[in-house]
């Protein structure tokens, strides 16, 4: 199969990892290089990437701490979630125009085996897809089963969500709504605030950034007259260090992130959590979503139910063009972003 | 039914919190006084306690703290678990002479109505009644529930268990042998260490006094070459912070007591644990035994079984007298006994 007419006119820009970062990776930890794009072998295809992923997540991905996955290695291409177009095909399971999303990476082209392709979008659904990288991919099926199968919400709980105008949070909190639950989120600043409660539906919402110490105490009270059933926790640190008082007997902690926590080398130092599990019977746990990767049928299609019923919406932040990326992670961690944070390449 | 020769012979001597204490309580929160005993009323019995028990959880229960009990009042009896006999009887219920377990409290005597009462105590299996506050009561049950129920152990999983010479430790480690586990204690001093490896059969002891910082480190990873599945936690504090880091994928910690820990009012600043929880999808969770009060009797029938059978062995740490009681329960967070730790009154 010939070399497609993209690769001709189109060098590859691709965001390399320059220097690795302690904490969160900042804009002078990349560069941005142009490369060739390689000739597809058999069995290949070459992806048009058309919109990158941004997700808190990729601070674990760059750092040597001990993590779930192998640290992507300095001078290699940033590892990411991507949706993008096949351009060129020499495998049978793709062929040219297909949608499709996997981990392609910070970069215009992909050549990559068929197998490496996660999955053929569906363009017939209705929905962008860009959704494919955010509510209908990791952050949605994040929420869906971290809640549903490590939190176990039961109709009449009350669930609090940290982050919770963020792509996963806001998403938890709509399907906890689903469930029955009173939903109670926090977030940074009035705006975000509102968003919880005007656009997710959230019966309570609280701007941690207005309530420091005492105040952020009593707020929780306030929102949570029964206590906390299940704390989806994507932040730690004080959040945490306050919500925990506030558990109710037989309460799940659904560890999913650690926005607020700089740096994990070495672990900071917050008040220790033995107490409020043993009084109250409470249990943390960790959640990885690749645990779940035979499971992400059920979850598409229950999200895109959802999704086409009206009960669930999303927001997304799109930054435009490859130059925005490096910045892209330490902006998540400003807290800069309304909604899933997405970088677009080129149009649809 | 008339007075006992037991109550105009003897006064009743009883141990009454005199203060409350931040923290541990030590003998000067105490004070030994004597009472008369009351004539019991249609539906109470008399009982003679024979032994009263000490436990690392009394320090939670005078404590005024948040705790899963109301404290015990200033000016009232030591709440205790103790076994003692009938001896006068105004119930159906109950008759002179049998052996009975209960909270009656620090005390030799205890007039109370029939229902509060928890059991009658099996004098015909073979087994001293001591045991029905140490193995055969509180301690077994709570090693039985909480490693069984929470830690979930499979066979060939590795289980490590804190205060392992203890005697709900030695209990969780005899059991988690039966399962089929790889067993590793953790105690402090020689003598306990050996006690660990010799009497209750664990593979591996490790002494963490004789152990700090990152020699504790390597000792736990020399003796969990395959990480730990089940983390048994009676103490929080520097060895939980050890132990966590060796977390193997999927790993229950339970946590039954915080013996390391003098106060908890504020709790103390330790490492954040939510990163060893996220990276290795592992949970802590909350343990209390009177959440299992309607199965202790299938978890007496299997404790009973297993020591029959030899499958598990104890120790008692016998004090004598009530003057021993004021002191008795620092003497626990000193770790001077060696195995449960009960007070004698009187002959059986």
């Amino acid at each position: 199969m010939p070399t497609s007419q993209h690769q001709k006119t189109n060098p590859n820009r691709q965001v390399r990892l320059k220097s690795r970062p302690t904490g969160i990776p900042q804009a002078e930890h990349f560069e941005i290089v142009e490369a060739p794009v390689a000739e597809p072998a058999e069995g290949q295809v070459v992806v048009r990437n058309l919109y990158l992923s941004v997700e808190p997540a990729m601070r674990g991905w760059v750092n040597s701490v001990g993590n779930y996955s192998e640290p992507v290695p300095v001078g290699a291409v940033m590892r990411s979630f991507t949706v993008g177009r096949v351009v060129a095909s020499r495998s049978a399971a793709y062929k040219v125009g297909d949608v499709v999303a996997g981990m392609l990476g910070w970069q215009d082209y992909a050549v990559v085996d068929a197998s490496a392709i996660e999955r053929r979008v569906d363009e017939a659904n209705g929905l962008p897809i860009s959704t494919a990288l955010g509510v209908l991919g990791i952050n949605g099926l994040t929420a869906y089963f971290a809640l549903l199968e490590v939190g176990q919400p039961k109709a009449g709980e009350t669930v609090l969500v940290s982050t919770a105008a963020g792509s996963v949070g806001s998403c938890v909190g709509q399907i906890a709504k689903i469930q029955g639950c009173r939903t109670v989120g926090i977030a940074g600043g009035p705006v975000k605030t509102a968003q919880c409660v005007d656009e997710f539906g959230f019966d309570a919402a609280i701007d941690y950034r207005a309530n420091e110490g005492e105040q952020l105490d009593a707020a929780i009270a306030a929102a949570c007259p029964q206590g906390i059933d299940v704390y989806f926790d994507n932040t730690a640190g004080a959040i945490s260090d306050a919500v925990l008082k506030h558990l109710a007997v037989g309460a799940r902690v659904v560890v999913c992130g650690t926005a607020s926590v700089a740096s994990w080398n070495p672990p900071p130092q917050g008040p220790r959590v033995e107490r409020h599990l043993l009084v109250k019977r409470a249990r943390m746990q960790g959640f990885l979503i690749f645990d779940y990767a035979d499971r992400y049928p059920e979850g598409m299609n229950a999200l895109t139910g959802w999704l086409k019923d009206g009960l669930i919406r999303y927001r997304e932040d799109v930054l435009d063009g490859m130059e925005a990326a490096p910045d892209a992670i330490a902006g998540l961690y400003r807290g800069e972003n309304l909604g899933k944070r997405l970088i677009r390449l080129a149009a649809e």
